[in-house]
């Protein structure tokens, strides 16, 4: 058996973050399919938006200049000389003098400025008091005031969502260039592993859980998955299955079997996939210590731990920043983990990264996060657990009452 | 037009809260299309997980006292009677003075109550060196330690997530009953409001953004959207269409088309769909005051405003909890949302809350939120928007570098 020499976390993510990209070209949707993907391109605006100077009230269009001074003591006077219909171009012009109800949304007749509320008026007949001055551009958006004809208004690397696809839609597109959802392949090994649809167990089975929530949580995140199944302890039928599966996928993964042999079957597996090869075997974290990543052509091959618990954090933790880089995403810059304060003192050790379940209490100071205890084997464990905690590898533990940040498991 | 008293925003909450639940019975679905849907049955565990007592490290099956005393100086001396493969029952007893070679995973045999590492013993042919003692159940789970048989494992109301799915594929469970998706059906008003796809626009039309960010939204959270069309601003039209889709749907959405006309019809198509009709006229906030929330014979109808900022940040403020509710979901305690600091003073007014867009921006001392700035119709500031700050409606304003929550518009 080799020794590879384990990465820490920041490593690794380094290695991910410069190892992989896109490999398959851009597609074209329509927009209502494009939700949660990744953008291809740029989005120049081909028209104005709004196309026409609209009033953002119930009023009356005019002149501002023509209601300089009017307050309600001294009130102008204005003809009114029409009526916008909502949806239709004005059917006059306006000239000085004169006014033409508006509804709100409603466009803005030619020679016009502005728009009087309708609360500062009163009609008279055709005759229209008003008791307020307007400023020109009041109560207006003017064409264009939200996007301009060749404005860029989105750039390649945006993930899309609901309100990106309005704004897409506000400017007439009805079609965007994604980057395809990633195909996520999950082959699982091991001669105690049975499938999860197993009712009675034999002694010494257990059923394909990393298969159900790897497979899950890759498809919550916008990835097509593959099952390939369960595959035994044995160099060749496993080499071939994987070999296989491979050929079908972006980014195959490889829910190790926990024994001595399923370990060094899985590294030379990940070896005979292609070149560079293993680029991790190892990272320094508690769990998940066994994390196998490889790169054979330019995919993605991620060896998971056998232990749920461990296979779940780490898939997290890795393959979804991978996922993102399969997709062209750009990186974000913010932390959007929640802020809260640990419940209690939970010692670690340096050089190793640990992280910890916890539950989320709601206190009268503020939100903690309570460490849900169990040996990494129980899953039972995950149902109380609603996010992770990390514990850095220079700290030596962390102190009740400390501030941590919370990666949700939602 | 008659006037409603407004309500505020946690009286409408409270209104949703206490007057909807799901109008559907439970489905049963196979796991693998359960997650993200609420469980409708309480799971108790049919089995025992683990199945059987299982090792947690490679190393040999003993009996602890065999072990006891035994160190580098003095090492225990056991006889090794047998390998216990992965997935299979051990084919012997072990006998007192016995120890069989076991890995990671393996089933305990009969007579053994503990592990000792592979690390702390050395193979002389039949003969093991044992150099560290071992206590009752080291190394081991035993059958039962994560889920006993007849355990409840999680509760009606609970969402499922990925582990979740875990947890129940570990117990046997490959379907579970979860109530149904809601179906949404969205039907936009407005002579103005053309469908998105109509290439040249005409004086005086806009494309009706809401149906995209609205039906967009919707299926992020996990419904099913149907898409009504666009009716005009003619009351027995409106009413028609309205009272069809109304029969199809769990929720009803009116995207409210901004003329007074539209608003009028809105709120008597809500009151001629059923009892008891509208509770909400109208709510404290800014933006998104003409919202309105109607009970028709027991199902939500909402009419949301014209604006696509103010009709996107009402679904989610009055619609998400809505859809929460439709599906069973037990409401949450724990406030989940990030932790910032305001750039800058935002002055509000008191008796209203306020919600401004944000984008978040990572500096030296943390999370900031920069106000995103723009007249209310302006649906461009959505995409440079990452969140919602909440201003309460007893505050004047917030005051630059104050703590604000931020709710993710992702």
């Amino acid at each position: 058996m080799k020794f590879f020499k384990v990465k820490t976390v920041s490593e690794s993510l380094s290695i991910i973050a410069d190892q992989f990209r896109p490999l398959r070209p851009p597609v074209q949707l329509p927009i209502a399919d494009a939700c949660g993907m990744v953008l291809a391109e740029d989005i120049v605006s081909g028209e104005q938006v709004p196309h026409f100077s609209r009033s953002t009230v119930d009023g009356f269009a005019v002149r501002a200049r023509d209601t300089y001074g009017a307050s309600d003591s001294l009130p102008g006077f204005l003809d009114i000389t029409g009526r916008i219909e909502m949806g239709k171009a004005p059917e006059q012009l306006l000239k000085e003098g004169q006014a033409q109800a508006i509804p709100t949304g409603g466009m803005l007749p030619e020679g016009a400025d502005s728009v009087v509320m309708i609360e500062h008026v009163e009609e008279i007949d055709d005759l229209l008091n008003v008791y307020r001055q307007v400023a020109p551009g009041e109560n207006v958006i003017r064409a264009g005031d939200d996007v301009q004809q060749g404005e860029l208004v989105m750039t390649a690397g945006h993930r899309l969502r609901p309100q990106d696809l309005g704004v897409l839609s506000a400017i007439g597109r009805t079609e965007v260039r994604v980057f395809p959802r990633p195909i996520v392949g999950i082959l699982s090994t091991g001669d105690e592993v049975v499938p999860t649809d197993k009712k009675q167990l034999a002694p010494g089975e257990v059923r394909d859980i990393n298969s159900v929530t790897v497979g899950a949580t890759a498809q919550q995140y916008g990835a097509k998955v593959i099952q390939g199944g369960i595959v035994r302890d044995d160099y060749e039928t496993f080499a071939a299955r994987a070999r296989q599966l491979f050929e079908e996928v972006d980014f195959l993964i490889l829910s190790g079997g926990s024994s001595v042999g399923t370990r060094d079957f899985t590294v030379q597996v990940m070896q005979a996939l292609g070149e560079p090869g293993v680029l991790i075997h190892g990272v320094a974290t508690k769990p998940g210590k066994p994390t196998i990543l490889a790169k054979a052509n330019g995919k993605p091959v991620m060896g998971l731990p056998g232990h749920p618990v461990s296979a779940l954090i780490m898939f997290r933790l890795f393959a979804l920043p991978l996922l993102d880089k399969l997709q062209g995403l750009r990186p974000c810059e913010t932390d959007t983990r929640l802020s809260a304060k640990i419940s209690r003192n939970v010692p670690s050790a340096v050089g190793r990264t640990d992280y910890i379940r916890v539950k989320l209490e709601e206190r009268a100071d503020g939100l903690w996060a309570v460490p849900v205890f169990g040996k990494s084997g129980l899953i039972s464990t995950l149902v109380e657990s609603e996010g992770i905690v990390e514990i850095g590898q220079n700290k030596e533990g962390i102190i009740e009452g400390e501030a941590v940040k919370v990666y949700m498991l939602s």
